[in-house]
């Protein structure tokens, strides 16, 4: 019989906890600070946005959080899904390295969102939230909130920006599919977006206002909505965490463990998601895992921004918080991995990456293209270009470990797939994508605006 | 422990070998005409087209024909599929009936399409073949040959109608992406195509001429270049046979047989693949599943259209044989579910309809959309507007089920995800479908070409 390379698990091994990495972090946990007073925020300031079940969550030091069974219901409609060895890769690279890849594209909305979305949804429903309101740029969380919010028969309001809305109607009928409610943002719906279409009646809307749209409807609501966001937050890193969970278990059966653990990080959901289950194996068991998250190197909060105290979006209403910044009003590049152009990273990423538990990578975008498309024509699947990042540096290490005669093992997380980024591929064949570093000008014109807590 | 309701098989329950329907056929094989002489062919005329290892896969009447092993191993990269039972479907039906659907959205393309695929180019590299050529309409067939031929290294040439040419940018940028070469059909590369072109300068293309073009090619290739089609001759069915050969196990898992099995028909592959397994026991082993062809109201060659002897491409110059057609130069009217509008239907399936042994039923547009839609916010897949055609039937025998409170297994096949049709759901969700059930008038005119053959 041939080797086995598609390592499927039952759907009764739907991990039944999600990993809360604050029970195991090596440094002390930074305070969220409110944008007014510039002190750590009071339960009441977040209890506007989340209900109790989910704040608790966010604070929670328990390891193990155990997953409701209707989380684990719905979850099983997609999971476990697949971890599958990329032997053809390894052939095509004439690598010693085996390869591994954990794929999320097999979620009905094609990414590994939906983990953490139909989570929130169940959270709020048990909780009585009337309604759900949250952003979106490329859409990618917008279609899972919308699916979740279907499952779950709770209305869902969705300020999409409107560049997007307008260039990427697919995700926006995906959304409208499900049954939720797109606005294109900005609206004049809330004064964040009026104030905006005044001041520029022509403007194309960016992620920070939609943001801030999405959380004054929330806020002027009376209680009755409630806000989810799609990364960041501890709790919807924990989410994420049946990734890596899964994951380990494959590895398992694969009878091999990970040399190298590699994940693309925009918020740092995915990433935490697939990485964290492994982090805490090398804190806790001994283990030497290298963990690397990747960015782009256009937007490279964690190589080349601050570790430092910023806003979380672009209008300031929101809670402040310490992470790798490249500062709040930074705007990157048009590059094409839409998810990763956050000027932010996780806060327990960004800490986990300060105190050197975790390596921080940037790669350029013509490089991460050309990884994508040898990826494609050796095992089928066209990644999202934000998972391109991931296959970039898996590739680059497998190379390395040519070089040096090593058989590494590597294990790399397949967020999603690329069938709604087909123009971004069509740009790269065609010679439309040229490589947007950041100048150093740039950069530290960005950086400028910090630090808001003078201390620091 | 919840019930199980995701039935998935390990990569080493890739089925070992394909089923032959002719081995079973209940009536004598009709045979294939020359379209000059209306005689039956020779090897000869076909062998210009395929390599001789697949002419023999078409004319074999062995019940069992292996598999080789690197086909297997092609399609472990996205196989064995899930067989999922649609709980939450069944609970939004209120229905006793166990509904059940074996999905093939998740190969890389997202449709079933590369069963064949892989296959078709296996034996064309064995075979010495240098380039494959073939025609797509929306794009389906076109983008998992491409990946096909990306795994083989084999050159690919592709004719695309003009109209998804220009209208559907993303398969044709997929097509790209794995290195095959996309011409906008009519081109000027073949007398057909610049015969076309001079009649009708602003010609839109349309499929038959797509498959004289490429046919042509391989006419005047000197023998270097061969055909793939994507759906129709026998032994594209029987590669496609995987499907229902892993969902037969997987009832098994489920511990239920079905009372039904339902598939959607254009050509007939997908058809044939998920239901010649389950005809093979009734036809063998005094099983009594109802097995039922869907195909939509606009295009009904199985419910009304005539079975007799007809040209299988528009341009008259491949051969003739023996179906359910609606007269070869009939074109249905612009539907959105593109993988259906073929004026005829594969030989087998439609001699074992013309036998009683597989039913026939035609469905609207709109209520194929409605079902799609409950299907989507119920189970999270959005299905392609050519699955949906199975799901409309799954649903209302589901619903008959809950009249008579019975409670039946039903089986359906859900061959593709529609990521790429979302435009589809928004013209369904903004009143821009409007029914087109074709008029007894047109029918009649369709099929005054009818018989060929005097003698019928």
């Amino acid at each position: 019989m041939a080797a086995r390379n598609n390592f499927m698990l039952d759907e009764s091994r739907v991990p039944k906890a999600w990993y809360n990495i604050n029970a195991d972090m090596p440094v002390a946990r930074e305070p969220v600070l409110h944008p007014g007073t510039m002190k750590p925020v009071t339960p009441d300031f977040l209890s506007v946005m989340f209900p109790m079940s989910i704040l608790q969550q966010e604070m929670s030091a328990e390891r193990w959080v155990e997953i409701p069974e209707p989380v684990r219901e719905a979850y099983r409609l997609w999971r476990p899904t697949p971890l599958i060895r990329a032997v053809r890769l390894e052939k095509a690279l004439d690598t010693p390295a085996h390869i591994y890849f954990k794929y999320e594209g097999v979620s009905p909305v094609g990414s590994h969102k939906p983990n953490t979305a139909v989570a929130q949804v169940f959270f709020n429903k048990e909780a009585g939230s009337k309604a759900l309101v949250t952003e979106t740029g490329a859409g990618q969380w917008g279609s899972a909130m919308a699916m979740a919010c279907a499952f779950y028969d709770m209305p869902c309001e969705i300020f999409m920006v409107k560049c997007s809305f307008d260039q990427k109607p697919y995700r926006r009928m995906i959304i409208e599919n499900y049954g939720a409610t797109v606005y294109s943002s900005p609206t004049v719906r809330t004064y964040a977006g009026r104030a905006e279409r005044e001041r520029n009646p022509d403007s194309d809307g960016v992620l920070g206002l939609a943001i801030s749209e999405a959380m004054e409807t929330v806020a002027t609501s009376g209680g009755l909505k409630k806000y989810a966001p799609g990364s960041c937050l501890n709790y919807v890193l924990m989410h994420q965490t049946v990734i890596g969970i899964e994951a380990l278990e494959q590895m398992e059966m694969a009878g091999e463990y990970p040399d190298m653990v590699i994940g693309c990080a925009g918020g740092g959901s995915s990433f935490g998601g697939i990485a964290y289950p492994f982090v805490h194996r090398n804190l806790t068991q001994g283990k030497k895992t290298r963990i690397i998250a990747v960015e782009p190197a256009s937007c490279p909060s964690m190589t080349k921004g601050r570790y430092a105290f910023d806003y979380a979006d672009l209008a300031c209403s929101g809670p402040i918080v310490k992470m790798h910044t490249l500062g709040h009003s930074f705007i990157p590049p048009g590059i094409h991995a839409g998810g990763m152009r956050y000027h932010g990273m996780a806060p327990s990423v960004s800490a986990l990456v300060h105190n050197g538990d975790i390596e921080a990578r940037a790669v350029g975008e013509l490089e991460t293209f050309a990884a994508a498309v040898q990826f494609a024509r050796t095992q089928g699947i066209i990644p999202a270009p934000e998972s391109a990042h991931a296959i970039r540096v898996a590739i680059d290490e497998a190379l390395e470990c040519k070089r040096r005669g090593e058989k590494k093992v590597i294990v790399f997380n397949l967020t999603g797939h690329g069938h709604f980024d087909m123009e971004a591929y069509d740009d790269y064949h065609n010679g439309r994508i040229h490589e947007t570093e950041l100048s150093d000008t740039d950069l530290q014109a960005a950086l400028a605006q910090l630090p808001l807590v003078p201390s620091e």
